[in-house]
């Protein structure tokens, strides 16, 4: 069986992690599969998707802080960007981080660890965007 | 139904974002799959797999150079490589960007965002390199 | 058809690439899969899966110890990690490396190339940690 839903999220920031497992684990509950696979989708070019720590909120601020620190947006190193839109420091966040994803599913529920958290990650907000999220299964 | 096709490219320079999202799309459309998923994965240990803009090449340009600016080909921050082949960069650079990726399909189509485009990423050419696309649907 | 398994492992350092091919290969084996994907996900917040070179052992130390140049474990860069537990370096690294990967199936074997090994990446050991490899195939 193949399913595929998609989401809109408004972010709130130029630079943020927001979690997204309920609205993934909604769809997972709502496609009524016992076991199989869910792969998420980020057709974004200045934004990704991972899976990070829900516990402390400092982890994710940790993140995109530092992440910011090691590509600032005005560039760094001696370089700095051709692109004109002022955004390459979000593109490469967006090439490290990646833009695909995929968790197993076990009796309707999402495999995550204690800890995990999906994060859709905002490297160019605020924008309005889409999450593409493929659930196949028995 | 499971469909694998493999295909070469010849990398021109040292690092570069080569767009192979017309050769992807190809193999999908010839797969004559509904709706599916498009799992693509590079066997190589200098090379990767993203999606990033395809409108601006400015943007490739910018990503691969600031990699390279903080991971240069030499070393930095005090450290030198051990590998001998004078790649430890590539090997690096690979494993952030990742070898892996996955695509959903729709009505024979990749699903990919406006300003996406999929992209072999070259760290250590020129060189011959293949890709692998396996694709999963109805 | 759909198989899942997952398996232990004990990584003995803070930081280090551990090469798992031989338990992954074996768990496609007994799949008795002819042609299908192998995906691999690790339910941990410090640590996480890529593929790279399995030749020269160097290559694993490189991408280590030059990761922790780009992001040490006390921070950098002029700013202090928040998460009190001391591990935001590998909160980082996780999301930088990844969580999921995946690997196709022809005639029951892995699909890697011919330097290609699958490391867990360990960022904040010594711990017991656990991998998870779900089989789709015919």
């Amino acid at each position: 069986m193949l399913i595929f839903k998609e989401f809109n999220i408004r972010t709130p920031e130029r630079e943020i992690l927001i979690d997204i497992s309920n609205e993934v684990s909604k769809i997972v509950r709502s496609a009524n599969i016992s076991n199989g696979i869910c792969h998420i989708f980020i057709p974004h070019t200045t934004a990704g998707i991972t899976i990070n720590e829900n516990a402390d909120p400092s982890v994710t601020k940790d993140i995109i802080t530092y992440l910011n620190k090691l590509i600032p947006q005005g560039g760094s190193l001696g370089y700095r960007f051709r692109h004109g839109e002022g955004n390459s420091d979000a593109h490469i966040k967006s090439s490290l981080v990646g833009t695909s994803l995929s968790i197993f599913i076990h009796e309707k529920r999402l495999m995550l660890g204690t800890w995990q958290g999906i994060y859709f990650s905002e490297f160019d907000g605020p924008r309005n965007r889409k999450v593409y999220v493929q659930i196949q299964g028995e």
